[in-house]
């Protein structure tokens, strides 16, 4: 047992969605989230730039003694989880290979969807994670860069012309292709889901990296016996790198709850 | 008479199209243009954040012997200009003075409305010069925060119905108020200049801000002897802070001409 926090961070607020699955997942678990909202979004920078970022974003969540880490952005992810994963002494748990992982087990017709940042899209983690697990199966991907901007504009619900037009343009090549399993690859999408699902229809899973991330990180604790021991009762602290304006109305859209402690600005910069 | 070069910056690119303005009413000067590219966007940064970056971006420009600075993007001259140009011992000419002054000679009902990115239009720096300016005129302004993604998108065209809608909804309450003049407060939105147009009507007169910003400094450095006495020749180079990757494609369209330099990569974090 092992009562220390959980850090997980994220380029921005998106983040959240995988806290609200950790929360659910795991009560009882104090966690300490990041996010980066200074600089995202992370999805349009160099591989290079995301790699600093992210162990800055690390580094600054070491200070609070925590067990293990949730990389709650797949373009971080994607750019920076192997190589951080190597250079620091604890569990580092992406979003990529837990739900790469159940899409190549859910898939029947072998055609997997995958939509991103276009970092994420342009690295092609998912492909390769997928083809080493399941190399029967193909897979698609398509960057959809204005979903982020959409979403963190309050606009991901059923009914919104521009939404749907939008969504319906990034998803058409993956419905005409006929994929039967489609990773939302970005924190921010699982807002989105009804707009997805509606455009792809019954027929086709869709698959939450967040979720995932959780339900992976949950699995790792559990085997090596860190879990805090309580069924409840766990705190979630908030730390951003920009002025936490606007804070609490964004973070509580991704929590899909209310937001209960205070946020803190810090320099993300000296780290 | 001084043939040192301009020095511009944005927090992107779309300054480019500030850039585009100098290259065609000062063709004999050259240019050192700065695009923050692995921060941008600055729109949704808080001021202080804002300032400290403008500050870096202008010590980068200062290297190179530059006889004055243009501060090609509204949010950072709204968060930083006055500022600065207390600091700096240079001319600093920025959008929102010279496009906030056309907008107050050229209305006729005395009704004025300003589209920006969230932080222009919070801080409210339009209608603090516009009120100093012609008080009896009024101001209204709209924060249109989708509208830098979708051009950085590409999608700025007319036909293009999700642009058309996102458009429109941000413009309808201008549109039904009346106003006569319509201040484009962000140099990326001269690109959305057709789709503005046709929803606005014949009636409206459009300001760019970045062409203000050109003509503005042209002014300055006539009035001070700085011109470089040539006509024609000016050579334009170009630095971003992330990988330039993409660069050429991104930077034509703001520009609407090729890309004649090449680009270089800094570490703005070093300034």
């Amino acid at each position: 047992m092992d009562k220390r926090p959980i850090g997980v961070f994220d380029s921005g607020l998106g983040g959240l969605t995988a806290v609200r699955q950790l929360m659910e997942q795991l009560p009882g678990e104090d966690i300490i989230f990041f996010g980066d909202t200074s600089r995202v979004p992370y999805g349009t920078r160099s591989q290079e730039t995301i790699l600093k970022y992210s162990r800055q974003d690390i580094n600054f969540l070491m200070q609070f003694d925590i067990k293990a880490i949730v990389i709650a952005c797949n373009t971080a992810d994607t750019a920076a989880g192997a190589i951080v994963q190597r250079e620091y002494d604890l569990p580092i748990c992406g979003a990529l290979r837990p739900a790469a992982s159940v899409a190549a087990r859910t898939t029947k017709n072998n055609r997997i969807g995958v939509i991103g940042t276009s970092a994420t899209i342009r690295a092609g983690g998912y492909e390769a994670i997928i083809r080493e697990l399941r190399p029967e199966a193909q897979v698609k991907s398509v960057a959809c860069p204005l979903l982020v901007p959409l979403v963190e504009n309050h606009r991901y619900q059923r009914g919104d012309r521009a939404v749907e037009i939008i969504t319906g343009e990034y998803l058409e090549p993956l419905r005409d292709w006929g994929c039967d399993t489609l990773v939302l690859g970005c924190t921010h999408y699982p807002l989105l889901w009804d707009v997805i699902s509606a455009y792809m229809g019954p027929d086709v899973t869709l698959i939450n990296s967040g979720r995932e991330a959780a339900r992976a990180l949950a699995g790792t604790l559990r085997e090596a016996d860190l879990l805090s021991g309580r069924d409840g009762g766990g705190v979630c602290r908030y730390y951003v790198s920009d002025a936490p304006e606007g804070f609490v109305e964004m973070a509580s859209l991704f929590l899909q709850r209310p937001v209960e402690h205070q946020v803190e600005q810090i320099d993300i910069e000296r780290y």
